[in-house]
């Protein structure tokens, strides 16, 4: 037991060096998607930065991801920026670029101190057998899909079934690292932006999209995080409305135990 | 109907003026909260220095604005910078500040083209009464509540009636400006940070409360918004969690007509 685990791919791939308000990081081929890097990864690239960063005080509240173009292979600067920190909280402010270029991705986060309170959770988690109960998606042959372990348990994707009539967009499934990997912060975001595009399950089939802005809220400070000690969440996605070329889509993510750990919401481009 | 009639108290509440990369906004005493300018109107006059800003190009998309610190009474500075853009969409970035202190308010807003496409909206409009046939909720006592009337279908606020017990923070409500004002992307926003705290309703009496941050996303382009030709909108609201200080709150903007206008989603403190 005190062998020391090779790396993680997903640590790996969210690695970031130095820095006080410049940091550099790198693209994995591992968490490749579409265009550029799954945005997930990136998404929780831009958040080990900040909790990396000497300044850091408190825990995750909000994140907010724009994707502005896509990342290219390779190196990237992260321009990090603590606009304003109260008593309790924390404004911060990161800039994702490559060379002399314009941001790709611009990101804003709120750190605060989760002070203990009342607390009540409306929201109920919703019904599934144990993830170990429940088959595994087969792969979806993209390099990031391979490193989730997906596992429906209602609304699986049907690519390449077309129908004219829409269907649900509703689904509810156990994610999980392929290779199992205590959830923190930085995975449970990441995992907040690995669900399938709802166009495509409702159209039954892949088109052109692309995540266009991405907002988690983490419901648990990092010490309850740690505490429930998983590796996997049952995660539920749904959309709302497609128009005009853009859809939104809000989820949760819940941990085994029936906690809320964190809420997502994006809205993306398609075209069809 | 030729008479100019006097500008609504909203369009001077979030006139900004001049510049290009530096507008000036002021904090209008008719849209007052606790301790500082009303959220919305704050969103609003953000959005409002991004439309009138001499590069902008197509409908907003996605707002998110996070609350760094209050506002104080007075003139404000909005920096406005085009952080990227694309063939068919815009990245900006706005920090509010006041004086030579850090942002106050620090904005990140996505305009893009809405070009026709493939529509599906799985959201249902809820059930509502005509606006005209629903009670107007009796005035709050804030200054900027005074600007809003507030016609709640279900889940009325009942403060000074605390019980142990939670009540549901559930609301559906109609909202229009206190003085009709036909809709637009601005009033939308603001109206999307209209609703009372969530957990004033499930606790039943005020306490300590401030929004931290707040993402909106449209789902009409401004052109189908103005056809609607309305000045009300049936908006929902609702938690999920309320733990350690913090709680979620997510909502819909309707039109009468059953046009899903706008989501939201917002993180906010609370001391309890």
């Amino acid at each position: 037991m005190t062998e020391t685990p090779p790396a993680h791919l997903f640590d790996e791939a969210t690695r970031v060096t130095a820095g006080d308000s410049r940091w550099q990081g790198r693209t994995s081929p591992d968490y490749w998607a579409f265009v550029g890097p799954f945005g997930g990864v990136t998404a929780a690239t831009v958040l080990r930065a900040l909790i990396q960063h000497p300044q850091i005080a408190g825990d995750p509240l909000a994140v907010t991801v724009n994707y502005c173009a896509p990342i290219a292979e390779g190196p990237f600067d992260l321009d990090v920026r603590l606009v304003k920190a109260n008593r309790s909280s924390q404004h911060w402010c990161v800039e994702l670029s490559q060379g002399d270029a314009n941001a790709a991705t611009l990101a804003t986060a709120v750190f605060a101190e989760r002070r203990p309170s009342w607390s009540h959770q409306p929201a109920v988690k919703p019904d599934a057998p144990p993830f170990d109960q429940v088959k595994r998606h087969p792969d979806a042959g993209m390099s990031w899909t391979k490193q989730y372990d997906f596992r429906f348990v209602e609304g699986r994707p049907e690519f390449g079934s077309r129908s004219d009539a829409p269907r649900s967009a509703y689904s509810r499934l156990w994610i999980s690292d392929s290779k199992p990997r205590k959830l923190d912060c930085l995975s449970v975001l990441s995992m907040s932006d690995a669900f399938f595009g709802r166009a495509f399950h409702v159209r039954g089939e892949l088109i052109p999209f692309g995540t266009v802005s991405l907002t988690t809220y983490f419901h648990v400070s990092r010490e309850e995080l740690a505490a429930e000690d998983i590796t996997h969440v049952l995660a539920t996605a749904d959309a709302k409305v497609f128009n005009r070329s853009y859809q939104d889509q809000h989820g949760e993510l819940w941990s085994p135990s029936g906690q809320l750990l964190a809420t997502t919401t994006q809205i993306a481009y398609f075209k069809a």
